[in-house]
């Protein structure tokens, strides 16, 4: 048994996200169908998370297993020639028995990415989230210091049913970052909540809209309860775009 | 009677192109009938010039007049709130009843990506012309440097049928940038041929594989006669960057 790992980078508007759910289309439905085509093995892909409906990845990394002999080379080339171009592999390496690409996480980097002009350029449509009304940025940056640490999220947290052991997390990184009409809000940890950082990112633009003042995120964090003041923003803005092991 | 000037930007993949034809939806169309719902007038909209089906427009320029008294913010809003989010409407400008946007061009800038890597990330993926061979850099600068200038084109462009007085034409930029896996043909002229930029970049990339010489370049244009060396390149990779009035 030869153990690989992809490194997979996909536009997520046409799916259903990443993991395989009936009557929809899933980006790891598709690899799992290619993996098939080109070495008729049946290989489940184990992702290192999953990814919402319309969520992007810059780089998602997945590992599955193979009991014939394939070269990395031939994995690559083949699973993009069969693959739609809306999902790339972009590496493909042999690797140890016991790697895991969602157990061997050690952090993990997602960014949000928000337009903030009267006119979204066409070709960003599917990539940005459009806020019209002019950011506070400078609130914004008061509540990610806030926010950035060691935390209970449970208020910045979706949970459908799912018991989790714990809720506390350290967000290591949550920064701002504003180039010309892009503000970008970069969340990095050594694991996330479910849609934690749509959450997080929800919370910072209404902190940015001026709808409340970026103090109340403590408020927010020790209440352990999700608010209205804790949207959830759109996924098309949210892109995975690290994986670290 | 009120002429107002219009900058657009739109993502063409959807569309078959700038002018309205039968049976197809068009860019020219739908900002037609966008003026009509806002305004119940009928206003034709004449552009800077045509774009082909999957062409891009970071800037098209178009003009139309209407009776009524529009602000050009109501007009810039109401155009961008019923039009779909691949056409933006950028600008909106009174401006004097004998300008043109066609006639009254005095130059046009267009841009021809070309993503020059074997992997093409998915989210440029029409956007950018896939070249998985490396292209030869030097070879396509020397035959762009052979083409600039004034000379007769026809050997460079498309005629469907259509007579045209002279096919003389002053190239007066055309240069290849590279930017990491990204090479940018731009061609800037007082006026291009039909299908001249693609035909160009088609003639380029032959280049850039090593399939002619660039010296060829020469030969191609004293001989006014279209040849196998001059493919058109595809459309996607193509958008109009720039009207000079």
């Amino acid at each position: 048994m030869n153990r690989f790992r992809i490194d997979i980078s996909y536009d997520g508007t046409a799916y259903a996200g990443w993991q395989i759910q009936p009557n929809a289309t899933t980006v790891q439905e598709l690899i799992e169908k290619a993996i098939k085509q080109i070495t008729q093995e049946t290989a489940k892909v184990h992702g290192s998370g999953r990814t919402d409906q319309g969520v992007h990845a810059r780089k998602q990394v997945a590992h599955f297993d193979l009991t014939g002999k394939f070269t990395t080379s031939s994995l690559l080339n083949g699973l993009n020639a069969v693959l739609p171009h809306d999902i790339r592999i972009t590496k493909v390496k042999k690797t140890i028995q016991n790697f895991h690409a969602r157990r061997s996480v050690s952090a993990k980097e997602y960014r949000y990415f928000i337009w903030n002009s009267p006119i979204l350029p066409p070709f960003l449509r599917n990539y940005r989230v459009h806020i019209k009304k002019n950011l506070d940025i400078k609130a914004m940056r008061k509540a990610a210091y806030l926010l950035t640490g060691r935390h209970n999220f449970t208020a910045f947290s979706a949970n459908p049913g799912r018991e989790v052991e714990s809720a506390i997390r350290t967000l290591s990184v949550l920064k701002i970052v504003k180039r010309g009409h892009e503000i970008v809000i970069i969340a990095r940890s050594e694991g996330f909540l479910y849609k934690m950082v749509r959450s997080l990112a929800g919370f910072l633009i209404r902190v940015g809209e001026g709808s409340v003042p970026p103090s109340i995120a403590k408020t927010i964090l020790s209440s352990k309860q999700r608010t209205a003041h804790v949207p959830t923003a759109p996924p098309h803005g949210l892109f995975i775009w690290n994986v670290w092991y």
